[in-house]
């Protein structure tokens, strides 16, 4: 799973973290940042964008590791924060049901996603940020688009570990076609 | 149900209107209205404060008739308009999915919900309000309540029809213990 | 919206009924049956398949309105014994939260559905049976589809109205990539 | 949280299970087992009784711990075959979307649930279960109660941790008044 490092310390030491990753699933949230109109109809869907190691692009909603004693809506206003800037005006939900949960398998194939370094569970949650967004750390732009777009095959392939599959669950979840 | 007159004028007329209730079911929406934090959480709940004809009072969430050829979501804005005013910005959620479904039957007992008028059936939503709330029409006023108010026995007994097991199910659904 | 004669009568005169239609929302339920596995895997959906009038195919879910004093539940059993035949045994939801809100609308565009004859609200659920299905009435067959299949564009065609939008709706609700 | 020891070996020994339950969230799940009548309404709620290190009695849902590399539904098999005994035939949700998140902090306060051993992060589910229970373990009974026993003062002083709130959103979200 695309991931920024965290920008607060974890309570666990990265060679820790390694440990623990290979031995126990790891609680994550990801959010899928959206616009939508006065009716509450989504109508952009916000994706950021990474240059990966080996040189190319990808695509990928906010994701990230819900800390030790650290509440889920908070470590999602954090992740969202981390990425989007301090501007963003993310709405969190008010409700902690998700509207999916995505399990990243180190094994591909077990579910539709797949994470080569762990077996992270993903609590997954659609959020309406209102103000300005500024991508910070390792992204490089965050693009809006429209559902439709959001929808095309061409847009899933610049997306790894299944986030495509996630992208289409939420597109279904706010009552568009994927 | 408790319902205001519609402030714009129905597809059909009121003695029609009457003869379809006794012999299908009418589409209702219902929104609870929230303040949340930055976190989302929800810090009160709104709920409409109205005499009735025999000199009680009764508490109430917003509520209305979907009408022909409207969206839910526009049936949303319209009610949450019509009961806090204009400047209430409410936040309709993005998902069609509502949080539950009340099934208002003229026959007590048959669910937890009755309107003695009608079988309503309602899509029930949790829906953030930041703006300012000017309670119109015959309610006389919106009162806040923390969720630990909200979910107080007394409440329960100025609310009725069931719409006290209603936001005890809003409570529950935003996290809190009903 | 694709739908069987109602096999009790209803409680208004069909020409009633017609009239109502174009200027009240009429409640539907549409439910999407399924083969689970011992873990409630999703490993099939059930599709109807019908002859249309000008001699094509096209395959639906199973869909039906809910009458007056008829429960949600209730009307959803009715609806999958009438096009599943008696001993298909439907696992009818626990909760009344359906997993989408589908509005068909006369006009195309409005939303992703859209029914010619009427404004027509439908709560939409995952209906896992575990018995032999029969299909009744204008069916010609039912027919089972693993995931993979049922989110191919090909099936997508023969659905109309917009239900191909629900099935990938509910293929993405159960966890699959739709 | 209430929870038996696990039947097959974690992959963590118990002394690094201690101390990652100190430094990050641990992730269970929490099934909620259910009786329903052919129309879905459920009709009994199953509680387990276990006698407590004190000599006092509680009540709880079942509940255990995710391992490595196992799914969140094969999860939930586990510990309900755990707990409930091999005949009980648990049809466990088609959906991976919970009714609720409880996360369980170790400092109490937080949120309604509490656990002083580690931060727990529960997805919650309602299982319905068909056939026959036979409680295994530490538990001394599996109680069935109809949904107003369920709701009632007493039940909830006999669940501790905030288990009562999870049993009261789960009476919720199945449409009964908590």
């Amino acid at each position: 799973m695309t991931e920024t490092a965290d920008t607060q310390p974890g309570w666990l030491a990265p060679e820790e973290l390694e440990s623990v990753r290979g031995r126990m699933p790891v609680l994550y949230v990801q959010a899928v940042p959206v616009r939508v109109d006065e009716a509450g109809q989504v109508t952009h869907i916000g994706l950021l964008l990474r240059a990966t190691p080996d040189g190319s692009f990808q695509r990928s909603v906010v994701s990230g590791r819900v800390l030790y004693h650290e509440r889920v809506r908070d470590a999602l206003l954090r992740h969202l924060e981390k990425d989007l800037g301090p501007v963003a005006l993310p709405r969190i939900p008010g409700s902690p049901q998700p509207f999916t949960v995505a399990e990243y398998f180190p094994t591909p194939g077990v579910t539709p996603f797949h994470d080569a370094r762990q077996h992270a569970v993903a609590l997954a949650y659609i959020v309406p940020v209102s103000g300005d967004c500024q991508p910070r750390q390792d992204a490089l732009d965050l693009v809006w688009f429209t559902p439709e777009e959001a929808a095309s095959p061409q847009l899933r392939e610049e997306m790894t570990g299944g986030q495509g599959v996630l992208l289409r669950q939420a597109l279904a979840y706010v009552g568009h076609a994927p």
